[in-house]
C-alpha cells in the first residue's frame, strides 16, 4: 500500500494525469518564435531568404514575428505528438517545419485580407496592418513570398527531412491553401458580402476559409509521425469540427467583444453586412453549435484509438478554441 | 557508297541533322495547353481544383489559358530531354507537371505585377488585365491561388511522380519563386524606380526578378530525369545566361517594338522612369551584351557532355530568347 501510495506522488505520475496547456504551449510557441525569427531573415548566410532584400524581409518580418495565438502551429505540433513520440527528434524537425510554414500562409493570408481591395483593414493584433506600415505593394509581394517561403521550410535540402514527408506535407499545404482551401473561401467570402446565405452555405465558405487550414495543421502534424489509417480518420474529423468551432465563435466574437481585447476592428462583420453563424442563427443558437462541434472534436480523439496521455494537448487546444475570449 | 547515300538521305539521318523549333514546340505546346486546361478546372471531380468556387476559377483560367509564350513550360521540357529519353512516360509525366507548376507562377506573378498597387497595367497580351476585368479582389486570389496550385500539380497523390522528385521540385520553384527569387527582384525593382542603379545592381535585381524562375525551369526539367553533376552544373549555367538574356532583350525590346508587336504597353519602363540595360549600357551595348549571352549559353550545353541531339531544343530556344521579336 505504502508503495502504491508513493508511485502516485511520483512526479511521473503526476506528469501523467495533470494537464496545463499554458506550461506545454509556452515551451512549444518559444520554438516556434525562434524558428519563425531564424527562418524569416536575409541576416545570416544559412538564412532562407538569403540574397533577399531587406526591405521585403522587414516587411514579411513584421507580418509573422511577435504577434497572433499560434494556433495552427500548436495544432500541428500537438498532432505530431498525439502520434509520435514527443523527444523523436526525426519527427519533430518535420514537425517544427510544418509549424511555421502554416504559420507563414495564415500571415500571408491576413496581410493579403486586410488590403484596401480586400477587407481595407487598418489594425491588425493591435498594430497597423502590412500595408499601412510598408505600402501596397510591398504588402502584396510580402504576402506571395511568405506562400512560397511556406513551401521553401517544407523542403530542407539537408537531409533532416525525409523527401516522403516533404512531399506529403507539400501537397496537405498546397490543397490547404489553393483554390480549394483557403483562396477559395476568400474568394465565396468575397462573393457572398450583403447575400443571403443558407447555413449549408456559410458553412461551405467556411470550411474554405478557414477550416482548411487548421485541419490540415493537424493532419500535417500527423504526417510528420507515421499515423495507423484510423487513427489519421479520426485527427481529420478533429481537425474538421475545430476548424468549423473556430469561425463560428469568431463570429460570436465580433459581436460580443470589443476592439480591444480582440486585437482587431469588432463588429466589423455586420458593418460590413457580411454573412455570420450569428447573423444566421442567432447569438444563443450559435454558441451551442460550437460546444456541439466542440463535443465532436472530442468524441473524434476518443474514437481515434490513440491513447489519453497523448491527445491531451489537442483536447485542451479545442477546449481553447471554442472557449477563448479573443 | 551507294549505302552511305542511301543511309544519309534516310528519315532517321534528317531528323538526327534538322531540327526546326517551332515544329518541336508545337507538339509540346498542346501538351501544356491541355495539361493545363485540364488542371487549372472546378469542373470535373478529378479536376485540381473541386471544390473551388467558378469566379476564382474563371480567374485563374483567364490568367493562364491562351496566352504567352509558354517559354519556361517550354525550357522545362528541352532540359528534361536534354538528359532523358523523351519518350520516357515516368519522367515525361512529372516534366508536364513541372511545365505547367513553372507556368502558373509566372502567370500570378503577371496578375499581381499588374494590379494598380503595383505597374498598374491594363494590357497584357492583347487583353485586359485580370483586375480590370475581374476586379482587384479577384485578381489578387486568383494569384494567390495560381501560387498554390503550382505546389499542388507538383505533388500528385496517384504515385506517378517519385517522392524525392516532388520535393526536388517544390523546393527548387519554391526557392525560384520567393524573397531570394522572383518576389525578391520584384521588392527590388518596385524600391529602384527613379534610382541610378549600377550594372551590377541591375543584374542583381534581373537575376532575382526573372532569371530565378527562367534559371528554375531548366533545372527542374533537368531535376524530373537523373542528371549527372557535371551536365547539371552545365545546365545551370545555360539557365543563369539565358535568364538574363531574356531580361536584357525584353529592355531592348520595349524601346524598340511597338505595343501590338509586344501585346503589352511598350515605352513602359522608360515612362515609369525605370532603369533598364537600355538606359544604362545604351542600345547598341545591349544588343551587343545579349549576343554575348546566348554566346555563354551555347558554350554550357558544348561543355555540359550531353549529346547535341539532346540539346538542340535548349540550344534554339536560347537563339529564340535573344533574337525575338516580342
Amino acid at each position: 500500500m505504502s508503495g502504491m501510495a508513493s508511485d502516485m506522488a511520483s512526479p511521473a505520475r503526476l506528469a501523467s494525469t495533470a494537464f496545463d496547456l499554458d506550461t506545454w504551449a509556452g515551451v512549444r510557441l518559444v520554438q516556434v518564435e525562434q524558428a519563425l525569427d531564424r527562418w524569416v531573415t536575409s541576416d545570416v548566410p544559412q538564412g532562407l531568404s538569403h540574397g533577399a532584400p531587406a526591405e521585403l524581409v522587414d516587411a514579411m518580418r513584421y507580418a509573422v514575428l511577435d504577434g497572433g495565438k499560434r494556433l495552427r502551429p500548436l495544432l500541428v505540433l500537438a498532432a505530431h505528438e498525439a502520434v509520435c513520440d514527443e523527444d523523436c527528434v526525426t519527427c519533430f524537425a518535420a514537425a517544427l517545419r510544418a509549424a511555421c510554414a502554416v504559420e507563414l500562409i495564415h500571415a500571408y493570408s491576413l496581410v493579403h485580407d486586410d488590403m484596401p481591395c480586400m477587407d481595407n483593414d487598418v489594425l491588425r493584433r493591435g498594430k497597423p496592418t502590412v500595408h499601412v506600415q510598408f505600402g501596397e505593394a510591398s504588402a502584396l509581394l510580402a504576402g506571395d513570398a511568405l506562400q512560397a517561403l511556406a513551401f521553401e521550410l517544407l523542403t530542407p535540402q539537408d537531409g533532416s527531412v525525409a523527401p516522403t514527408v516533404q512531399a506529403n506535407l507539400c501537397g496537405l499545404l498546397a490543397r490547404a491553401a489553393g483554390s480549394a482551401g483557403m483562396a477559395g473561401g476568400q474568394a465565396i467570402d468575397l462573393a457572398s458580402v450583403g447575400l443571403p446565405l443558407t447555413e449549408s452555405q456559410l458553412r461551405e465558405m467556411h470550411e474554405l476559409k478557414t477550416g482548411a487550414l487548421l485541419q490540415a495543421s493537424v493532419v500535417m502534424g500527423a504526417h510528420c509521425g507515421a499515423p495507423e489509417p484510423h487513427a489519421l480518420r479520426a485527427l481529420r474529423a478533429y481537425g474538421a469540427a475545430i476548424g468549423l468551432a473556430f469561425q463560428v465563435v469568431d463570429d460570436i466574437l465580433d459581436v460580443t467583444a470589443d476592439s480591444t481585447t480582440l486585437g482587431k476592428t469588432a463588429g466589423k462583420d455586420a458593418d460590413n453586412n457580411k454573412p455570420t453563424y450569428v447573423s444566421l442563427m442567432g447569438l444563443q443558437a450559435s454558441q451551442a453549435y460550437a460546444q456541439r462541434l466542440l463535443a465532436q472534436a472530442r468524441l473524434a480523439l476518443d474514437d481515434s484509438g490513440l491513447p489519453q496521455t497523448r491527445t491531451r494537448a489537442l483536447l485542451a487546444l479545442a477546449d481553447m478554441v471554442v472557449n477563448r475570449a479573443n
